[in-house]
């Protein structure tokens, strides 16, 4: 199997490239490293069954070379389409940042993909595109779909351009709607920000809103698990699961208190007002995953045990930065 | 009030401009004149509350400048979006279409929105955002969102990208998501091409499709009667409903059957294979309008008689043609 992998150089991108290699697969890897980073890549660059692209997928003359030189060895079957804006709150301040970063990709790589006869994709899709629904659980038969970022109204964008090309040309197509997803190489998020903060202020961990806000976490390491799981199970022309965690998740204070223990023991925290971090961020929802239990794929971690490993994980990880 | 109409020249355009015109509203009408035609606007131009500007607004400079033009007389309070591509089929054929004129008129409308301050939308989204889901009725909290045809998805994305601005900019978004809405002006659809088909070869009709197909239809009397009671009406931000006709609706045969005997009652209809014209259709959908009906309003025709109407006056249309 050889596959087109969009995103590589990301935090899930690098973790599922590994993956797939492990299993024998033949990848081809793209990222304009406009977020992703070539030391992301560093375990995987050199691998004989590793080929990797810098370019950007909004030039797509670029990608389409790029996969027609690769597909003269290996015939590319399908795309894992990963490449996204990551930063959520820099496509609130500018709708151009997840216009070009995370819809124009996807419209691209779909073009490209009807171009070459590539006929199967599997999409990173989001929790973000619910919106805030408040105490009602997120299923994936739940509507309407009112996202409150642009990242999620984008990646809901995507979803929808994909839904499209499944009744024109794709055979198959694999939506994931992650979670929360945590571990390294970390690139953004809480922990990591964290983190950060306590090698700046050893002291003290302030704390953007009051703490209270509750998420469902999951480890990468099983983020890649289940995406495999749905690829290989879910037979669906349009397959939809949510990913996640198998509980209701953990506070931003468990967090703090979490890295506040791995990173610096005697640090106080201080938190601030209100349970709402910034424009686009749902304050707490409860994400079901029925659906991918009901498939066969259940996490082995939960949010408090995914929260331990990673900060742990990230803290190691900035040591060496 | 002042409100701004983007793709004024359209079916819906002329029919809303005329009625908010008839209420004392001051209306600035845009169209890039690629499907609208300026003839549909001969009983607006020249009116004093009517402004009518040619203009793509996948150029937003435009659009902003002629906002800031007409704002300077009367502050622009809202903006009745209609713009869209109006051709399905073109649009499965080439995805650039409804990328360009159903998304990205969306995109530019807000941008020039929140660059103004412009604060309420109200917006034509689509029946086509659901996609097929069988023999479940279509309700407002049905999910997955799975549209078939790429103006479904950028129908969909739009709503997306508007959900989003309602968290940032805008203080209220009415989606209506559309039926299938019948009348004239009429510049497309199926009642259009039976008139045209039967004046080319007036003995016979040949039908694309077995003519199960079964939709239901409102009159575009009444769509705007809709909008205005949604908008008069609905106070959640985020304010999703369907406008539809309260019934299981009418077959092709019976419209076919209809426009034959409005137009040559001598003619013969001839039945294609199959029950789903073209890429992008969905053959069959029930379209609940409970919602809607709860909040007080309610279609004064059936699809039947909606389709009786409109098929008399479409033929008369041609005939002035």
């Amino acid at each position: 199997m050889s596959v087109l992998i969009t995103g590589v150089a990301g935090f899930v991108g690098v973790n599922l490239a590994q993956r797939l290699i492990d299993q024998g697969q033949r990848v081809c890897g793209v990222d304009n490293l406009s977020r992703g980073t070539i030391e992301n890549l560093q375990g995987l660059l050199g691998h004989p069954n590793f080929e990797f692209k810098q370019l950007d997928i909004t030039e797509p003359e670029m990608l389409l070379n790029a996969c027609k030189e690769f597909s003269a060895k290996n015939s590319l079957t399908e795309c894992w389409h990963l490449a996204a804006n990551s930063d959520i709150p820099a496509g609130v301040r500018n709708p151009a940042v997840d216009l070009k970063d995370t819809f124009m990709t996807t419209y691209y790589t779909l073009e490209v993909m009807k171009h070459l006869g590539i006929p199967k994709i599997a999409f990173a899709s989001s929790s973000a595109i619910y919106g805030d629904h408040g105490s009602t659980t997120l299923v994936e038969d739940l509507g309407p779909l009112l996202p409150i970022s642009n990242y999620g109204a984008m990646k809901l964008a995507s979803e929808a351009a994909i839904s499209a090309a499944a009744e024109s040309f794709l055979t198959q197509a694999w939506i994931f709607r992650f979670p929360n997803v945590i571990g390294v190489p970390a690139t953004h998020g809480v922990m990591l920000d964290f983190v950060r903060k306590l090698k700046q202020t050893p002291d003290i961990l302030q704390v953007l809103g009051d703490g209270t806000q509750q998420k469902g976490y999951l480890h990468v390491q099983e983020l890649v698990d289940a995406m495999l799981w749905i690829h290989d199970h879910a037979t669906d022309i349009r397959s939809v699961y949510n990913i996640g965690a198998d509980d209701e998740g953990v506070t931003v204070k468990y967090i703090a208190e979490e890295t506040v223990r791995a990173a610096q023991p005697l640090a106080s925290i201080e938190y601030g007002q209100g349970n709402r971090g910034w424009v686009g961020d749902v304050p707490r929802f409860i994400y079901s995953v029925d659906k991918l239990k009901k498939l066969g794929w259940t996490p082995k971690l939960s949010s408090a045990q995914a929260v331990q490993k990673a900060v742990r994980q990230i803290v190691e990880q900035e040591q060496q930065a």
